[in-house]
């Protein structure tokens, strides 16, 4: 897997999103707006919450949801011994069923951090 | 993605059903049945079936079934509009780990109106 | 089970809606509208999204969520005899494991009609 | 939890089952019928097939299932020491997510055999 | 629900969980310390690793594994604006489905803290 | 697909095992320890642990775990009969969902045996 990867994946999730917004269906339009609203400063930090979606999409396995948290967690700052605590976690949670969920993630951690 | 996606995705559906249903196991041709009944007109309509099967599809999260009864929703002559309020309940629902398969949804669905 | 569940449920519903929208958490809130927005009349009819939002609560088995949506489904005046196709479509899709909600959701169902 | 819950839960599951298929429903029948057959003799003996149901129980996380399942391990003599085995597979594939519902499997299990 | 229930709660999972150490499975035995270990100090606090678990019972949608990290959250002094942006990403990723899961939730969070 | 995918896919798994192990997180690494040791030959035999693990895989729908437990219930020379039946618990248990899945296990399958 190459650094190309990284933006082939941001660009389909863009010109897809466009689409789906293009077509003028109000309640997924909300959707969208509020999932952006969810992961910033509050109580908790943008940080703590990306993290918290991260063990999410990874318990529930949806490999696409996970780059994207690990994108945004490398905009964190997040170091990798962090991000190996949170597959820890999701590991231990949902079972060895995240394990090949686990190898993708952490093939596209080292291609961002690299 | 081309035209040809969606020949290439019944093609191999089409074999390996074919082939799951030459291994002879009775219980399983007897779901296979059983599964294209269930969206037979009855109290409710076809349309209405098929709709309910793509958003069930959608919250579970599995792409073929999502492509299969997209499919079968086109052939019922569901709108776009009615489509967008399929996937609006799925998001809403389901949360927005299923917006990744309604990317895939959407351009699916494009393939096949287009 | 007796009537009296029916109220039971709603109370609790309401009761706790109240205490979790108090909280004055804004993403929250902002989903709580969503919600109700989801299934207003639209390119389909309320009738309709009622039972996407049932077989949706269905494979995804949640019974509080079933449970809802019937009641929804009751206002929009859906019969028994459709109520039992939903769940045809619930249980193929989603297999054996919906029957135990199917059971419950079949008592919970009489005792709205009755 | 005393031994009467077994049968409690016997009769509830047979009351219910009687009602949902009173309402005619085909593919519900169809499904209902298939469930036991998928259950008997055959390449696979009975035990090793409802040990196969059980483990499928536990990680989908349906209570009911399970109890369901662990009665007929019972009946086809399925050892404690294979049970707990089957438990291992359920909560490493699964994950600590299945820690409570093996609690509750454990205490149906032993209401059981004594 | 009074005070009195997390304590019926806590008796319950130290009994069953004695029971199942009881049965010497080693599987299991070592599941269950390692469970222990993934929210111990590290590169990520234990308090952030409550909420990580939290998240991932909630998206799970398991009511005893989010009553179990509420109470560890608790004595790591996570404040109640911080669980509702817990909750809040949880409902977001995880949908509405998680609602009911919500309510259940904020009720014994209140039973904790008061 | 030709055999030099069932090759590729070990060596994927190889080598991002190997990488994941060397983060040297603890509670990761004793998961996999763990992972390996809930096969082994016990009260249950290797082949029917292999066959439950199958079946787990199975109705989570985890395409990469499916075709592991495949290669090893291939080694543990379960026959292509008890395979369909496992198969077909599965797609009871967990619904048409599980059919896509299958239509690949058994390409995977009939390109093991081949």
């Amino acid at each position: 897997m190459s650094k190309e990867k990284i933006k082939e994946f941001g660009e389909y999730r863009a010109k897809m999103n466009e689409r789906i917004l293009a077509q003028d269906n109000l309640v997924i339009k909300r959707l969208f707006n509020l999932d952006t609203n969810t992961y910033s400063e509050g109580a908790l930090s943008s940080k703590v919450k990306e993290m918290l979606g991260l063990v999410s999409s990874m318990v529930l396995r949806c490999d696409d949801c996970i780059k994207y948290h690990l994108e945004k967690c490398y905009e964190q700052k997040v170091t990798t011994a962090e991000i190996m605590e949170v597959f820890a976690v999701a590991n231990i949670v949902g079972g060895t069923i995240v394990i090949p969920h686990t190898r993708r993630a952490l093939e596209y951690w080292e291609l961002l951090i690299n």
